[in-house]
């Protein structure tokens, strides 16, 4: 099977070798804008071939788009235009977007959205990494919407490199992860600019951080060009959470201001309460996944 | 040697681990006041003994604070009321508030305020680890209020636990904690608030929770009786920092009404310059510490 992978940055490189390492795909092309990344893609052996979208589209029976989300809606209708019973799927960190640019279109059924749980905070081919997708969760977004076939086909290649399919309408997902993904980056994001404002008077500063500031700031590494179409595209779940991100800021800061040391203690104790989650989270985590796809199926 | 411990938590409980393991010290009477950790102490032989105060400080010749901030200040002056020339240090991750309660004693000299870098977001005598203070820094403040021998004393211990040190004066770092440490920790308590809201009409949410949102909120599990005091203690740093950082997260949300996206790019790039300083940390670790030791001694 010949595979076009169109963007190869980190998610697109990892799902090139993925496919390599299991033997999905015998050819993967890469669709690349990027010189440098195109001839470092090649170099690394993450794709045998660079093309342009349309030739590599033509060429693929599988075409899976891991650009970042405002271009990968462009390109989708682009691809969609130009495949006849070729599968496409997409990496994006938003569905729906992606989903409303193509709802009409003919070729609507060989689409098949889905959003793998994956990333760490470094981008480029250099990224792409080995064997980190098995017992990942993907969740593939309004499933009654694709071919049952292009469906059966997308769920076989995904279980087959080890990841954990759960299943959500677009709307949910992009609630969702406005939640658990995006507000987290914002936070990190600023919080970088907080202390790297102070840098300029106090250069000593990040000699002092210790792991707790580390792993809170590590998202700030990641890079603009994949985030900015993510909060374009999710602007009005992103910017209700930021609301109430800021607004439960402003708690601490009242609790502060009013030396309300028993409200403080209040604030602090309930955000304990994520210990509990996400302990249950690995505790339960089979059960739980189960679950998830029940619920969300059967919200659809 | 004989070292009173006081506090039988997470820190407590790593420093009593690591003066039996390098032999620093034969005998470890423990002081806790919550007979459920002192008993856990006791068992996971943490501590020789468990005595009450007074009685302990009398018998030993090292004494390490470690109970949350606000008490230690109390019993800081107890203690010095208590010895002759036994040697005190202490753990908190403020120190004016402790300095400041005792720097008209009479016993000032015998005391070596500390502040090692190091914690996990658990808490508790179960919490305490064998061999993990080697490599981390630790903060030695106002060292020329020390007398001379006490200081060499504990520089001496630290050194032999494998600790790095650095000097800084007081003031200095109860403001550089506010912006590596103290603000990291509201900023996850209050994400864990914001998406815990949330799970009231969501119990599925937290089974996408990928490692971004973990690392973010992973302080969120840190314990309110130690952080409560230390907010208490650091009040007007960590306002101005929480301060900061709300206007920090003003400007994403700015960018993101207006949907400008080039400004929001901006903001990210400039957030990923984090980068470089946390990287040039690692590079440059020994360089920078010996030129923070240099820097910050010669402020004093």
């Amino acid at each position: 099977m010949t595979t076009a992978v169109i963007g190869l940055g980190l998610i697109g490189g990892t799902f090139a070798l993925a496919l390599k390492d299991e033997k999905i795909s015998t050819s993967i092309i890469g669709v690349e804008n990027n010189e440098i990344h195109a001839s470092k893609a090649l170099q690394l052996g993450l794709v045998d071939e660079v093309l342009p979208l349309i030739e590599a589209v033509k060429k693929a029976d599988l075409i899976i788009l891991a650009t970042p989300v405002t271009i990968a809606s462009e390109q989708l209708t682009e691809i969609l235009n130009n495949i006849s019973t070729q599968i496409v799927t997409d990496t994006g960190s938003t569905k729906l977007g992606l989903i409303e640019a193509i709802k009409n279109h003919p070729k609507r059924g060989r689409y098949v959205p889905s959003h793998p749980m994956w990333g760490t905070e470094f981008s480029g081919p250099e990224a792409a990494r080995h064997n980190v997708l098995n017992g990942i969760v993907n969740i593939i977004c309004d499933k009654n919407d694709s071919d049952e076939d292009a469906l059966e086909f997308i769920e076989n290649i995904y279980n087959r490199i080890g990841m954990r399919l759960v299943y959500m309408n677009s709307v949910a997902h992009d609630t969702h992860l406005a939640y658990v993904s995006h507000i987290s980056h914002i936070s990190s994001f600023a919080l970088a600019n907080t202390v790297l404002g102070k840098e300029k008077e106090e250069d000593t500063i990040f000699n002092l951080a210790s792991s707790g500031f580390e792993s809170t700031v590590r998202l700030a590494k990641s890079n603009a060009a994949t985030w900015v179409p993510v909060f374009k595209q999710n602007k009005e779940n992103v910017l209700d959470v930021l609301n109430e991100y800021i607004s439960q800021l402003r708690k601490f800061k009242s609790a502060l201001e009013k030396e309300n040391w028993e409200y403080l203690n209040e604030l602090i104790e309930n955000s304990n309460e994520i210990k509990r989650v996400l302990d249950k989270n690995v505790k339960d985590e089979n059960i739980s996944l189960k679950q998830i796809s029940k619920q969300v199926v059967s919200k659809k």
